[in-house]
């Protein structure tokens, strides 16, 4: 028979009539014969609350290890709630189903509290109780180390649990969230944007690391490393009165062999997280930039884009980098702390930036994108501070005012609302 | 090095100021170098929302298995979180401190889902933890099965956790709650009641079952079963500047001989969940209380005082028995389905009584104990409508607007007052 991981998170879970909802989506397609394993977040609003409460305990004191752990016990308890509940749920509906806990499956994670990395999931007993025709529910989000200790994957880690555990069953993963697929734009900011109906892995990876936010950039990496098909699909369906399902919308998130119809630009992307740092009359010294980037690099400050210009000062140059903006007080502090080994006049540091890009695997055999996008923000008087690219993705840093404005203008130039 | 149990309720876990009043409790017996686990309830009032959760979510529809398992997966989640908000705070205050969960420990019971047993708590793992120096904080209430689901024990519950606990570490179990002690009577009806600085087990356990709410009764039974010693503390308590905690006070629960001086009556207790039926003009046959009392023990109601009389009617007694009051109307309604096979005239039912006890182990070795009782209830002209008695107790089944008179009266006949 054929196995289906579901994914459903917080919101979907936020209370009883919810969890029914999903309950009913998940019944539709057990009665259509598949086994079914669930993955659930927990109630919308819990894990802040789990969160603030061990805030609240306090840090550990001198001379005591730090360590997650016992945050990890805490916090994972939100999911093992929803997972009892929608269990609950089913069985009141008709169908066998039954919770395994993270370390019931087990989900083995490294020891790296707080952000485990899922290491292994034995599927044997998951497959046994499955099937047995049981629905299974697991709590996403946790996982627990070879030695018996619990952990959690870090934020928004349920849909990483999700894809882990169709790689562990091989079979695809339904994640069911609050809009009803991927877009070649946020519909908020452009009204024509179109629903994509397949995106490569690839294109995905792109778009949720530059801000598309649906699905966990891990989640996609696992996808595309252990070839999990990914749909994308709304938790607002609700199955007919046979309590079949709608013909499946969405958007499937799969191999670029399986996408026939390859588009050069699939779809546009904006973030404002994001901070400029600019060393005024830096020292032309060969290793000046160097030096600079190492100092970040041991702080764990991640630079995106980098820019090197002529200085007015006469052998001196300007350089100029993006980090993200949670990261940019620290990092200028960095650079303040280390000016005169460095060796540089001025910092300025600009939070007012905002990051576009266009991504689209058909970059890779179709030369001019390049030339279509710089064209489009030229016309519309949209100046960019620095460029990034990669295979399939170019990014502009431009000025926030100019955020929306650019959004659109790409999305008509490449065509994006015919797709 | 010395062992200790020590054992929070709800209210103590009620919020993080709370916590860290009982961490500073449990760094008081640290400091003074015991060895110490801690078992924890939820934070009030949290159990009571997680239930009414799983009653939400419904009952298992026709051909779904009846099972507590998953009722048990969601409410045990409460106790995870303040057993992790424990070990944060320890560690807070500069002490190594860990969680174990019922599954760690492990803390193995039986499958009865909702309401299961501890049948074994082996203690290998948890010493190594507890002689490696670190606090251990166990969640009360929870336990495993030997094919490793969660269970729980039934409502407070975590009493019993933390007297298994002790008993598998075979050291004492501190439970620290929101009165200072065991009294011998209820300080809300007489004023005069004094906290009893030792009780016998025997004692504890009529208490318990009588209506003392201080422990739960199967904790006392496994605490005689396997010679804990229990003290029963308040958790108001507050270390000194010092951090060292004021003598102990409270109330020993220990065995019958380390009481040097016995009591004859060490406590009144009183309770008014109890139901009176009578069934007048019963069949005079010798079976027929038989038969009343067979199919009350089928339908699992349990019956304490029976008291059978003359009846006007020739050939007839009537029969009287008392029950919980929430099981009045059941077995009314059991007795009148089958009045015809049972043989009775009429049935009357009164909820309107209470039942005053005295118990004292001193009543083994002391005659004209239940004659200072009746001459005692009888001054007061305080009729009683049945007895029951055992080797340390006697009970009164009176009018329940009598019952606080009658606590006091036998509350001063027996001298309780100087005690």
């Amino acid at each position: 028979m054929t196995r289906l991981v579901m994914k459903f998170g917080g919101t979907s879970m936020a209370d009883l009539e919810r969890i029914r909802r999903a309950a009913r989506i998940v019944a539709a397609e057990a009665k259509a014969g598949k086994r079914v394993a669930v993955v659930v977040s927990a109630m919308a609003g819990k894990t802040n609350e789990l969160v603030a409460w061990t805030d609240g305990a306090g840090a550990p004191a001198a001379g005591i290890p730090l360590s997650d752990d016992e945050y990890d016990v805490v916090v994972a308890s939100g999911e093992q709630v929803t997972s009892g509940l929608l269990a609950l749920t089913l069985r009141n509906m008709g169908f066998r189903a039954r919770s395994m806990m993270g370390w019931q499956v087990p989900i083995l994670t490294d020891d790296a509290h707080g952000k485990a990395r899922i290491e292994d999931i034995p599927g044997d007993q998951l497959s046994g109780v499955l099937d047995g025709g049981e629905i299974v529910v697991i709590p996403g989000f946790q996982g627990v180390t070879r030695d018996g200790r619990i952990t959690t994957l870090g934020r928004g880690g349920s849909d990483t649990s999700a894809v882990a555990v169709a790689a562990a069953l091989d079979c695809p993963c339904d994640i069911y969230t609050d809009v009803d697929g991927v877009y070649t734009t946020d519909p908020r900011i452009e009204s024509r944007a179109r629903r994509l109906s397949r995106v490569s892995y690839e294109e995905m990876l792109e778009m949720a690391s530059l801000g598309a936010k649906v699905l966990q950039t891990r989640s996609v990496e696992l996808a595309m490393a252990r070839r999990v098909p990914v749909r994308v699909l709304s938790s607002f369906v609700e199955p007919d009165e046979n309590g079949n399902l709608p013909a499946a919308v969405g958007t499937l998130i799969c191999d670029e062999e399986e996408i026939v119809e390859k588009r050069i630009v699939s779809g546009v992307t904006m973030s404002r997280d994001e901070a400029r740092i600019t060393l005024l009359g830096l020292s032309d010294r060969t290793d000046a930039p160097a030096d600079v980037f190492t100092r970040l690099a041991e702080a764990n400050v991640n630079v995106d884009m980098i820019v090197q210009s002529q200085s007015r000062t006469e052998g001196a140059v300007n350089l100029t980098f993006t980090t993200g903006r949670r990261d940019a007080a620290r990092a200028a502090e960095l650079m303040r702390e280390a000016q005169d080994q460095i060796g540089f006049e001025q910092l300025r540091i600009d939070e007012d930036v905002a990051k576009v890009s266009v991504v689209g695997v058909g970059m890779r055999s179709h030369a001019g994108v390049a030339q279509t996008m710089f064209r489009a923000l030229a016309d519309k008087g949209v100046k960019f501070q620095a460029i990034s690219t990669s295979e399939i993705k170019i990014s502009v840093l431009i000025d926030a005012a100019y955020a929306e404005l650019a959004v659109r203008a790409l999305h008509a130039a490449y065509g994006l609302e015919a797709v």
